[in-house]
């Protein structure tokens, strides 16, 4: 396992905010005072801060006395916003929504993928879900820091947003009517693949503009996200091409 | 981490190998006598013997007193040829050969997809790649029992083994002149995917009737090799499917 970086401690924590480097996540004890600070810093700076039990902080810093504040480095920074993301796109082509992976390999996977397919970039959820953990960029091998990722408040806002700007969304839906060889999936599109265990939340899928299936001829019914997730970009690739 | 089933000490194993169970591997300590029974049964039923230093099979069952031989069990058991696998089928369609894998997550992605896209067997060598381990049974997600696997002592003569049966071997290979999308990839077809580091051997390569690549966009020249796979095989399904 790739190992962790923390950092740990209310003054390191502030300082590395205020440096602007890429955080994941920081926990709060319940019980420190003093932290307006921080959390306006990492609101501003849209990284999720979680308030727990003392006992929850001091495990993620074993050895250190009294930790209070303890913040996760990301394996790379994130980009700041998605229309930072989108408007700095010559021609859009190919984008991920992620809807709440929760395992780096396979994160790590799809940014392999998407770099190699030309995905221009990687929405995820702040909450809930995998982010550029040490794990997801070795998964990676190598990839993580050249698609651009950005974490969204929510996917469902996230695909608003993107469709005012002119994309196509298409989810991934085992239960769709059209397969994913029928349906049009020429770039430009976002596709928007679920998490491991339950797939596409309900308000995701109404937002989309397109369910599609990837057909299945076994008694499994549901892929590994990270071979969902290529076969779709794949055949966009595939129908998008320029023939010889 | 998926717990490892380990069988420790001579007579242990030797029951188990004359019950037939399902073994992946067996270590054996050089300096242990009486051992021809054992090896005997392993080689009948193409279970690997590796012989080693005693400090090595000891490392193996940590707290058990001098064990001398210990085995590992399969998290499923493995079809015994490759002759038994191919005989067994009606009408051929679709195999995967995996030329060294190396991660437990890979080959369990790798046999979730083949399940889903109706790949009648993978073969896999014996030696020097990861075998139905726990942990590739746990990425699987339940198709590690559904999908017949069998090892075979080198790939290479597997590879002239299912030609000579009329199968079309087919390798993945980035510097091949046809792309996946430009060949004829009609069923039946068995795909040839190499391990994470190195790709297919040389021989390997030389034993395929056709060299295929999947196209890509980015900078990294290689995919992840369970993604790999399934973009193979499902262009494989797309190219053979009865149009409606």
């Amino acid at each position: 396992m790739a190992q962790e970086r923390l950092i740990v401690g209310k003054n390191p924590v502030r300082e590395a905010l205020l440096a602007g480097q890429a955080l994941d996540k920081v926990w709060v004890a319940k019980d420190v005072a003093g932290l307006r600070e921080i959390k306006t810093l990492a609101a501003a700076r849209h990284i999720p801060v979680q308030i727990v039990e003392r006992q929850r902080v001091e495990s993620l810093a074993p050895g250190v006395a009294h930790p209070g504040v303890v913040a996760r480095a990301a394996a790379h920074p994130y980009v700041e916003s998605l229309d930072d993301l989108v408007a700095g796109l010559d021609s859009p082509r190919l984008l991920f929504v992620l809807d709440g992976l929760s395992d780096p390999h396979n994160l790590g996977a799809i940014l392999r993928t998407a770099e190699a397919a030309g995905v221009q970039g990687v929405i995820i959820p702040r909450h809930r879900a995998v982010g550029l953990t040490p794990a997801a960029a070795k998964a990676a091998a190598g990839a993580a820091g050249m698609v651009p990722v950005v974490r969204v408040a929510g996917v469902a806002a996230a695909l608003l947003a993107l469709r005012r700007e002119g994309w196509r969304v298409v989810g991934a839906a085992h239960d769709a009517p059209v397969s994913c060889w029928e349906a049009d999936l020429t770039p430009p599109v976002a596709f928007v693949v679920g998490g491991e265990e339950k797939g596409l939340g309900r308000l995701v899928r109404e937002r989309c503009d397109l369910l599609v299936r990837i057909p299945m001829a076994g008694r499994i019914s549901s892929l590994n996200a990270s071979v969902a997730a290529a076969l779709l970009v794949f055949e966009a690739v595939r129908q998008g091409r320029r023939l010889p």
